[in-house]
Order: structure tokens, then C-alpha cells, then sequence
């Protein structure tokens, strides 16, 4: 399948896709690979058009992340929209989290675990599916390593449109089960995220899945694009200007370049003046082949067989991995990841600091801004926004061990003052 | 320690609170038992206040519930609030729901599992530990069935003050963990929810406790007031008018009259129009001493011991049930309840139908919709708001056995074949 977008509104700003790797060209449709070089490809925009867009009228726009809609290929008539209506989440103003781990500047926490399935995917396939309904897709997939299966399920029950998700088999029961309820297909298949993603990937070319759009597959340029606008909003947030520091969590890498080009969209528009900005990138030890290449100053990325409790993370064959290296040389940032002991210790310190409950992908990304901090990559002079992508509900396995009640009394005031809670009180 | 609220902003509305039984009035402080009678206390507005207050000026500000802080008590220098802003959450239209269940007219789903821990707990929390921020206390506590320990833990978290909260020791562990990785006390209580309850209302006149507020025993009159808010949005999410049906779970029952409360104040301020509505409640076939008072036409409310599923509905000596029984009658609603079965299915069909996934208490709510429409208690042809209070992943074990993968397969097109996901296919 690949029509092109013939429904796609005159109001909208794209025009093209354009090739990463060689810059061809071609017409807005479900089409992922370059034809030339089997490069991914990306949405390309008319300029002028973003140009045009301006801060009140984004401003005047919903509370989710349609406020962006003039700067997003799709969905500029709410009623083409299969969404869940995502984004404008919290931006969480961290003091004691930066004192806590030697930051002096102001410290942001953007709490993406906010959104409707509780995960940034929300953004990114709201934005796909309604282009993927734009495109005549009958019925939404997606390989997933869990909170992505969620979203697709989620927004396809909304819609009422048939859902088909493939995940690995020995994802977190929450992420299965949260994904299951929703009714749709859930397919667990017995190996890696990469084996689930190139199954996908063999099954887009099957003529029995023509009318099915895969999400991060057949539709990913599209896709892609709705986490800019976890970008654009941290810059409204802020009084429309662009944070010194941002540490992102890495799983494909492409959150990271998308938050980038989101930060350089908003020069290029004006939306918001020129300053410099530092990207960072975090992953964990137990899949960390983008960090890896960066400590070697090269640009081969080897992949590699995830391990470790951060399974949303766990991309072993990053698709943009080369183009997170890019962003975070050009700017002058840094990567480094965080063991399984290190993430934990990070979601109880977020916890404790902000009331910000993270899955494990935000205990990485809060544990590598803490040594971030202490190898001195990161200036702890510089305003600094860390992401929280996840919702630590739906991993709870990973800390269950660690925190439970601290007192367990029978129901008596004699009891209670037996087992110390007296000598508790302030 | 009964200190009147010297810091009361004077654009708070609030003027004094007045006995719910005996009508005596008290200055504002942290008092919730009427010294004349032993009473419940509430909130005394100053009513030209209250229609001093226009939707322009509600609409100017911020999306949470402090955009009504003109009609609450504490809050009105954003300074001085103790909160993780949660409110203006999704007003969901759900056809495919209505139409599962028989209603013609439109029907609404209120999500309050959207807010920042997930329940509804969150808005009463705010303006309660507001206003003990402004009384004076040092320490914030609770009695809980789950979702207020998660929250008061994480507001005290957000706020850096010490917290200690009360449970019973059998709740879900998605609860206790939730709310023990904020790093407060946890006191896991060997007894029901009422005998929790019955101990923090000792301990609140401990010389040890004195400078701990309960937020729902010695700041109750505040507490209660937040559940306003959850009326005043749906109100202001129509265009500003009342639906015609509200269904609300019901464990004190105190959610119950505030959502009745909010919509005479909004028709006495002139924020709307005058219009019937009328008000239904769902308790669970475990916990049922409301409804059960209700269908045999008493007000005597007799004492359950609580069974089953909808832990955070178990409140078997609701301390508001009369109060509840009072709005229901007068509006002409009705009572219901649910047992363990219907509440599983009425999660799963909820998240069919919407894509939201509900905790226990939104699957009571939805399966005493349905039975509601089911006895023509409720007008199918009348628009109706339902409300789902909290989020399916705290209460995972209640549909945990009965969804999973549709389908285990190796990372192969053929083994998809053979497992029959092409004859899935659309």
C-alpha cells in the first residue's frame, strides 16, 4: 500500500519525504525506505508555512499536542484525529532532585508518564494513526517493546479500529496485560524486540497485512514526528525559550533527534530566539550500543542483545542511532548509560524528590544526569530538562523489593506506640 | 491544634464552616466535628463571593483545578499551594459504550485516572494539604484504601514535608509500593479500612501527633471541598451546563454529595443555567450499606464488613452515606451495586469500547451504568457522565487472569502463518 496523503488537508505544512541518508525526494505516503539508498526517510516541510505559525496561535490551541498541529504533517482537522489527545504534560520544577545530585542551575523534570496510557508513545502515534487513517489503513499494528503496544491498543479501541500488536514474550505482566484489555490481537512472540520489529517488518510486504499500518514500520516518517512535539512544549513551558542541557532517554535514539529538530524548527520559525543547546543521551548498561560508539569516537554502531530491567529501552539495533551520535557531537553533549542497581536507586530518588513516579527508562535517563553531573559533562550551572518518558506502574517488579510500609501495627493506639510511631512524630 | 486559618488569602470566598447537622457555625480552622453536636463540618462560602466569579476569569487560568480557585477555600497565591496541579482531566464521548449498554443519548466518561497519581484522590489532597500547609502543620497523614496514601505520599514528596500514611494491611501491592517509593511512612494496618480510620481519628489527639494533619480526618472540611472541582469541569467541558445523569462511586459517599454540591453552586452563582439533573451512585455487591439503606427506603445505614475486589470503594461505615442518600432522593436517582464479576467485565468493556482502563472502582461505576439502564432507573435518552476515578494498573490482579496474548509465536512469517495470524488479517 502506498497511496499517497490524497486527504491530506491544505492547511497541513509537509510536503515531501525526504531521504536521511542521500536527501531524495518523495510524494507524502506510507513508504518508509529510501527507493534510491534504503535510507529512512523523514517529513519534509515547507518552511514558509512553519514560518507563518505563531506562538499565539499554538497558544490558542488545546491542551494536548494538537496546539502543534500547524507544525505536524497530519490532523489539522480534529475530526480526522484517531488520538487519545496527548501531550501538554507537566513540566516539574525539581529543586531538591538538583541538589540532591549537585545541580545548581534550575532542573525541569518534562513528565511524560502524564499522557493518557501513561508514556510518550501516546504523542507518536496519535500522529501515525491519524495518518495511517488518512492513507486508508483498516487496521493498526505495532512491534513493540510494551509501552508502545499499549498506546496502539488503546487508541485503536477509541477509534474502533482492529488491532494487531506484536511484542517480545517476556515483557513486564503490567505492559501485556495493559495492552491486552483493550481487546485487540496481541501477538507475544518468542524472541528480542529486534526479532518482533523484523517479523513486523516481513509482514508489512504480506498481501493479507496490505490494509494494516504498523506504526513504526510502514508509516514510521509520520510517526517519527509527534515526539517533536515533546520539544515544542518544553520551549512554550519555559516562556518560549530553549533549555541549556536535555538528557533523553536513547531506545531507537529517535526521541532524541526528534527533540533536536524540534528545538532547531523553533529557531528556524523565530517561535523562539537563538541559544545554544546540549544534547544528552542515556541508556543502560544492559543495551547500550549508542553510548558505546560514542565513548569510541566512532560511528559504528554494534549491535547488540539487551539485557537488564530497562526493557523499553532495549533496542539492540538502534534504527537511528547514527543520527543521536550526530545530534549529541554537533551540540556538544555527551552519553553515558546506568547499571540495573543505578536505575533503581534513580526511580526512588525521583520519587522522593518531585513525587514523579518512573518507569525504568526514567530511572536510566535520571541516573545518567546524575553522573552526568559528577563526571562534569554536564554544566550543573546550565538549565537542565530531563525526560521521564514512563509511568513506574507499569514496572513496579523492578523496585517491589526495595520499599514496602515501614511500620505494621494491629489497630491500637497501644500498638502503634509499641511499634515506635510515637517516637516518629515531629 | 485548632489554629484559624490567619493565612487565609482574603480572596478566599470561604468564611467560615457550618455544621452539616445543626447548621452551628465555626471560624475556619482544623476542626471537623461540630462542638454542639459532634456533627460533620463543611465549608461556609460567602455566596456574592461566589457570583463575583465569571467563566472568563475561570477560563484565564491554568489547566488544572486551580483554575477554580475563586470557588475553593485555600490555594489563591499559587505560592502557597502544596499540589502536583492535578485536574482538568478528559471529558471522554463514548458511543461505542452507549451503545453497548442500550443508551441513545450521549454519553460521557470523566477520567480522572489522568490526574498525577492516577485517581481522583489528588484534587482532594491539594486543597486539603493547602490548607494544613497554611494552618500551620508540619506533617501530612492519611487513612487510606490505596489511591489517597499514593497521593499524600507523592504531594509530601513534591512539597519536601515529612508524610505517614495509614492502610490496611491486605491492599493491592500496586498501592503499597506506589505509595512507599515516595520515601513517607507507610503503616500497614492489621484491619479494615474503618478500623484505620478509627485509629488516625486517635491519633489525631495525641500530644505526639499535634502538628500532623490527617487530610481526611482533622482537615476533612477542606479535603471534601476538592471534590468540587470534578463538578465544576465536566460542567465547564459541556459549554458550561449540567448533564442531565451522573453516575459516581460511592465508598464515604462524600464524592457523591460534593459533585452535587459543585452543580447548585454553579446554578446559584449563575455560572449555568438552571436545569434538572439527577444523581445515581455505584457501590460494589461487597460494600453496599448506602445502596442497601437506599432500596429499603431508611435512613438507617447499617455497618458492613467489606468483601471483594473494589478495595478502594470498602469503606463499610461510610461517613457520608446519609448525606449521599439525601442528594439522590432529591434529584430523583437512584443506588446500585455490582458484584465481582460484573465489575470485571465492566472494565473490560469500558477499555473496549473507550480505552480507558479503569481500577476496580470505574468498573463498579460502569457496571452500575449498565444496570441502571438495564432496570430503567436511568433515562437512556438522557445524557449521562460517568465517572472513572482511578487506573486500571493499581488493580491489575482484578482482570489479570483474563486477558493475555491472543497469540504465541516464533519470530518467523511462517510460524505467524502456522499460528493463523493471516487468517487475522483484514
Amino acid at each position: 500500500m502506498t497511496s499517497t496523503l490524497g486527504g491530506l488537508s491544505t492547511d497541513s505544512p509537509a510536503r515531501e519525504l525526504v531521504c536521511r541518508g542521500c536527501g531524495a525526494r518523495f510524494p507524502l505516503a506510507a513508504q518508509h525506505a529510501c527507493f534510491e539508498c534504503f535510507g529512512p526517510l523523514e517529513i519534509g516541510y515547507d518552511l514558509d508555512a512553519l514560518k507563518r505559525v505563531t506562538r499565539e496561535r499554538i497558544a490558542a490551541g488545546p491542551d494536548s499536542i494538537w496546539r502543534y498541529a500547524p507544525l505536524l504533517p497530519v490532523g489539522h482537522d480534529p475530526a480526522t484525529r484517531v488520538t487519545l489527545n496527548p501531550g501538554w504534560t507537566p513540566l516539574v520544577r525539581a529543586d531538591a532532585l538538583a541538589q540532591a545530585i549537585g545541580l545548581r542551575a534550575p532542573l525541569w523534570v518534562k513528565d511524560d508518564s502524564a499522557n493518557p496510557t501513561h508514556s510518550f508513545k501516546d504523542r507518536v502515534v496519535s500522529v501515525a494513526l491519524t495518518a495511517a487513517r488518512a492513507l486508508g489503513f483498516t487496521r493498526f499494528a505495532c512491534a513493540s517493546t510494551g509501552n508502545l503496544a499499549n498506546s496502539v491498543a488503546a487508541h485503536s479501541a477509541r477509534a474502533g479500529v482492529p488491532s494487531m500488536v506484536f511484542i517480545p514474550a517476556d515483557l513486564e505482566p503490567g505492559k501485556i496485560l495493559t495492552t491486552a484489555v483493550y481487546g485487540g490481537d496481541v501477538v507475544a512472540v518468542d524472541g528480542s524486540y529486534d526479532d518482533v520489529n523484523r517479523l513486523c517488518s516481513e509482514l508489512t510486504e504480506a498481501d493479507e497485512f496490505e490494509q494494516t499500518a504498523f506504526v513504526n514500520v510502514n508509516v514510521r516518517p509520520f510517526y517519527a514526528e509527534g515526539s517533536r512535539t515533546l520539544g515544542f512544549e518544553v520551549a512554550e513551558q519555559l516562556g518560549w525559550r530553549l533549555p541549556a542541557q536535555v538528557v533523553i532517554p536513547m531506545a531507537s535514539g529517535e526521541l532524541l533527534t526528534k527533540i533536536d529538530k524540534a528545538f532547531r524548527e523553533l529557531v528556524e520559525t523565530g517561535l523562539v530566539a537563538e541559544a545554544p543547546w546540549r544534547v544528552f543521551g542515556a541508556q543502560s548498561a544492559g543495551c547500550n550500543p549508542i553510548a558505546t560508539a560514542l565513548h569510541a569516537d566512532t560511528d559504528q554502531i554494534v549491535p547488540v542483545k539487551p539485557t537488564g530491567i530497562a526493557k523499553s529501552l532495549n533496542i539492540g539495533d538502534p534504527a537511528a542511532g547514527l543520527y543521536a551520535l550526530e545530534a549529541v557531537r554537533r551540540t556538544g553533549g555527551w552519553m553515558d548509560y546506568a547499571d540495573d542497581d543505578e536505575i533503581r536507586d534513580a526511580i526512588r530518588l525521583l520519587a522522593r524528590t518531585t513525587g514523579v513516579f518512573a518507569e525504568t527508562a526514567g530511572g536510566v535517563t535520571v541516573a545518567v544526569l546524575r553522573k552526568l553531573v559528577a563526571s562534569g559533562h554536564l554544566d550543573p550551572d546550565a538549565e537542565t530538562v530531563v525526560f521521564n518518558t514512563g509511568e513506574g506502574l507499569k514496572t513496579i517488579d523492578a523496585v517491589a523489593h526495595l520499599v514496602g510500609p515501614t511500620f505494621r501495627v494491629r489497630p491500637s493506639l497501644r500498638a502503634a506506640r509499641e511499634a515506635g510511631l510515637f517516637r516518629e512524630s515531629l
